[in-house]
């Protein structure tokens, strides 16, 4: 799986910062969490293709996390796509995906589906589940958790060769298949060990520091949260419903998640440091995401 | 006045050019000419503020035309503009602007007026008056050209010293006042050269050539002329309503204009330099525009 930041601004856009965006390569499908302005502009400048971007999840309908859309739709057109396209969002989102894909003079030349999700919900994809939690916003806004589903256990090829597999046999217990060693059945679940989590990536959207947020990010691989501002202006901050590199830190260590990207950042940090050190000094595993950042995120 | 090229690129943003915005600094107030995704972006790349513009001309309803507009309105409203904003466009421009304005959760904080307006239509401005001309494109489109009112005749400093004026009167004099000198009265009009004409921009939008837009650019001081392509692509081009390079060229050449600037370029063309090639040699006076580009205009 591959993270791409394609903009982590809060707000507006600034000159080293493009409005929110994230995609997201399952290794099955690329798909992008919310889509600010520029985004189709900002995937020329990454290694991805917005021509390949099948799902777009939308946190909420503020302008900075979902005005990339008509421009990426109609650019998906203009450049010939024939490939459905499913579009998420909160309750609210139906309205909103319709003036969206209704905006000025173009010719749809692909199916777009539009789903409206409510909290709690999970929709089961190719290889993978997206489940959505509440955050605390002024508008209705979710988070998201994708993950994959479960992966076999590994294959003990030391267990394999005591129990007579040899040659062309290793590779097909390997693959999955029972072989047979004279008259004994050897089943790949003989030499596998238990299967293992997937992968999952969670997606604060905007919020405030949220306990559906922490459950949600329960054990992630990867928790993106947003943290407009530093622990300096997090009263504040948390009124408009949105968090401290500090607070998306403490629920990232709460959540027991693997590695925390902190994003969304409001204008007044040309500096991104100060709110790293900040994270940093409550969940050591913490990163702040700057545009065109690809992470590669590993099988544990 | 100032023109500032904030995107040149045609149908849809690459790596190097932004989707179509103009901004120009009329020295009294800033108006932009066409918004596409990403002007509020390129501000900030630019030496120019957008909460400055005042009014907006949209030619078309093409998504790389206006689809900057939701959040330039919306980034002005949360950077707490009150100033009123004009929006103006082509004769479907209300139903389109509408919808702009209502695109997601935001608080519209300043009056914003929408004006529809014909071919041949002219608007008095401050200062500078907007005429406007029918493009040849799919949609309806309108060319714009922008005009300063008559400025006043040079001042002959040497002829008032010969009718005998001095000291104060003679800066009087030269700001419009008439002034005695023994029994007789000098009035301005004895000094001035006749009144000279303002300085014209003309911005084509997206058309194929077009006698329209020719008569409109008539001994304009700088025509903005599209140039979608090169000479080599120019007949599928004017099917799809676009110009070639040459043609922008010729158009500038028979208008009689002091300068062209060719702009909306498609993303075929990473070098820029055969298009200007191509232009010069049909209008020497020709430029390509590039993104952030920006053009002084000296009253001649």
């Amino acid at each position: 799986m591959r993270i791409t930041f394609l903009g982590t601004a809060g707000s507006w856009p600034t000159k080293e910062r493009s409005a929110s965006a994230i995609a997201l390569d399952t290794d099955r499908e690329l798909v992008l969490f919310d889509c600010g302005e520029g985004t189709q502009r900002q995937f020329f400048q990454s290694s991805a293709s917005f021509m390949r971007v099948r799902r777009v999840f939308i946190s909420h309908f503020h302008g900075d996390h979902f005005l990339g859309l008509p421009g990426l739709i109609q650019s998906m057109s203009l450049n010939h796509r024939t490939e459905p396209l499913d579009l998420y969002g909160p309750p609210d989102a139906k309205e909103v995906f319709d003036q969206v894909l209704k905006l000025g003079y173009f010719t749809l030349r692909f199916p777009v589906t539009v789903h409206a999700l409510s909290p709690g919900h999970s929709v089961d994809l190719d290889g993978y589940s997206v489940r959505t939690a509440e955050a605390v916003h002024p508008v209705p806004t979710l988070a998201y958790r994708l993950e994959e589903g479960p992966k076999r256990g590994r294959f003990d090829g030391e267990k394999a060769r005591s129990l007579g597999i040899r040659g062309p046999d290793f590779a097909r217990l390997e693959a999955g298949e029972s072989v047979k060693v004279g008259d004994n059945l050897v089943r790949p679940e003989d030499v596998m060990g238990p299967p293992r989590a997937g992968r999952a990536i969670v997606y604060s959207g905007d919020s405030a520091p949220c306990p559906a947020i922490e459950k949600l990010a329960y054990r992630a691989t990867v928790l993106i949260h947003e943290a407009t501002v530093g622990a300096e202006l997090e009263q504040e901050a948390n009124q408009w419903g949105h968090s401290s590199a500090r607070q998306a830190a403490e629920i990232a260590r709460a959540a027991e998640v693997q590695e925390l990207f902190v994003t969304h950042f409001s204008s007044r940090y040309k500096e991104l440091e100060p709110l790293e050190t900040e994270a940093k000094a409550r969940f050591v595993d913490s990163h702040v995401a700057r545009d065109l950042l690809d992470h590669l995120v590993r099988q544990p």
